[in-house]
């Protein structure tokens, strides 16, 4: 595409996220479904960053960002400000977070502004934040070849109108099982879905934690991926926005969509979140490699493979 | 095996179900564990059934039984008495089931009692019944090749000690996620069924109900079936059990256990489940064709596939 840059654009939190789960706890340590996504598409593809930390945020983190190809210019840093503080703890299963303070601080004030040259990325992906604000983004992009969105709970209950505008402007909405079905009020997952997917996104991915995921694409063809046997899981923080930066980045990376290039990336993403909740913050994807990504790919691919007779 | 039956053994339930779903209701219909297993498996191998019922037993029950080539000399009729009914209800997303009523009636002086040649079957199921019942049919047969159970959370609360036995004697364990967490105690999926299998089965086949199924062969190996994506469920009653009369049904007609067959075997488990939702009582199975399963096996194949690049 003539003037278009290949790269993947990421907008949403960048945090300090003090968390406990059974494993442990960490403190202000790097968290934000930005920086999670980021850090996880970053195995694939340039990405370029959008979002707004306080002068406390450590530069050491802003360094980790730039060591992984991440273009931070579209990271604002307010002077005197204080980063978005989210503090939560995982109990049980560890499939529900409960969050016990949330300090918006600079993130209260968050109006994404693109860099001119950020403009043209032919991928965008818009974690989760205010959905007036993913409408901001998308007014900000130039034909983009896929755009992709994330939401929670509390949108859904608190700004549906602007949350379906986005929907119907976007090509990929990422959701979770809850979220698919508070959105629709369906309790059938395949249906409510599909509901979503008529509601404008030609994809619809619903990540199911500790079950997998599952791709909808049209009223026929759906792709199921299984969840990582995994006997531990630290910390599941972060674990659907690396989900998402793995898949967005792959596709960024190979460039053209299609259903083969898709199942990839269902199962890329999958990987990628399966290695992050296997540590607090972004300290297991810090270490990763591609080699270890590949394998884990393999594996998903042992895990669900039979013979027909 | 000289003297060995390829046939499979199945002992359990026999009940008349009154059962209330969002879809639709029906009252005294054909159900019970033994029930429901024995027809999935018929598809694939000859089923022998032991189980009781009372005088009020439809005479055409009876005759659907046979019509499935299910050898049901096992069938205790107790004149006088009357059938276990079972009433309950779905709400919601139809993953659990409310009990309205249980009447045991004949079930309550339930002794399962095997024909002689019975006993010479070369493959055991022992469906969910109080586990005293299932070590006194494991003390009646000769040296099977595989063997089976399931139980739920009633026996695992009341009759642990019992239960453990069972699990120390049997090849196969099927259970649902709830069931294998309450079990162990343990909240990771994994782990818990990972502690399942060191209590004695080779084999720990878990059912997630609308998340699929996954079994665990050991430390390394695990296969997951997706679930298939239905629109609709009708009436989730004798999901597991369909789920495991496939499984065991399959595996009976191949007569070898190795990985693919086990894996294979999950799959057509799947597929009867997935069928046996679609309608009330054994209405879908009553009417399926190898063909359609074949066809739904192909589908699970399709919804879980991706190339490598």
């Amino acid at each position: 595409m003539a003037g278009s840059d290949g790269g993947l654009l990421i907008v949403g939190s960048v945090a300090l996220d003090s968390v406990e789960t059974p494993s442990g706890r960490v403190e202000r340590a790097l968290g934000g479904a930005a920086v999670y996504s980021s850090i996880a598409a970053s195995f694939f593809a340039p990405v370029r960053l959008v979002g707004v930390v306080g002068e406390d945020f450590p530069k050491e983190h802003i360094a980790f960002l730039a060591s992984r190809g991440i273009d931070t210019r579209g990271l604002q840093v307010i002077p005197g400000g204080r980063t978005f503080h989210w503090k939560g703890a995982y109990y049980g299963d560890l499939n529900q977070a409960e969050t016990i303070a949330t300090e918006l601080n600079v993130f209260r004030d968050f109006n994404p502004r693109l860099p001119e040259d950020y403009r043209r990325c032919r991928f965008v992906f818009l974690a989760n934040i205010d959905p007036e604000l993913q409408l901001a983004v998308l007014d900000q992009v130039e034909s983009p070849t896929l755009t992709a969105c994330d939401t929670m709970n509390f949108w859904i209950e608190g700004k549906k109108a602007a949350l379906l505008e986005v929907l119907n402007r976007v090509d990929v909405a990422f959701m979770n099982d809850a979220e698919v079905r508070l959105l629709t009020g369906q309790s059938n997952l395949n249906r409510a879905a599909e509901e979503v997917r008529k509601l404008g996104p030609r994809y619809v991915v619903v990540k199911k934690g500790e079950h997998g995921a599952v791709m909808y694409c049209n009223e026929s063809i759906c792709f199921t991926a299984a969840s990582y046997p995994l006997h531990q899981v630290v910390d599941p923080t972060g674990a659907g926005d690396s989900f998402a930066g793995g898949f967005m980045g792959y596709i960024a990376r190979v460039g053209e969509i299609n259903e083969a290039n898709l199942r990839r990336a269902v199962v890329y993403g999958s990987a990628l979140a399966s290695f992050n909740v296997q540590d607090f913050s972004l300290n297991r994807l810090k270490h990763l490699t591609m080699e270890e990504i590949h394998a884990r790919c393999e594996e998903f691919r042992r895990i669900v493979h039979f013979d027909p007779e």
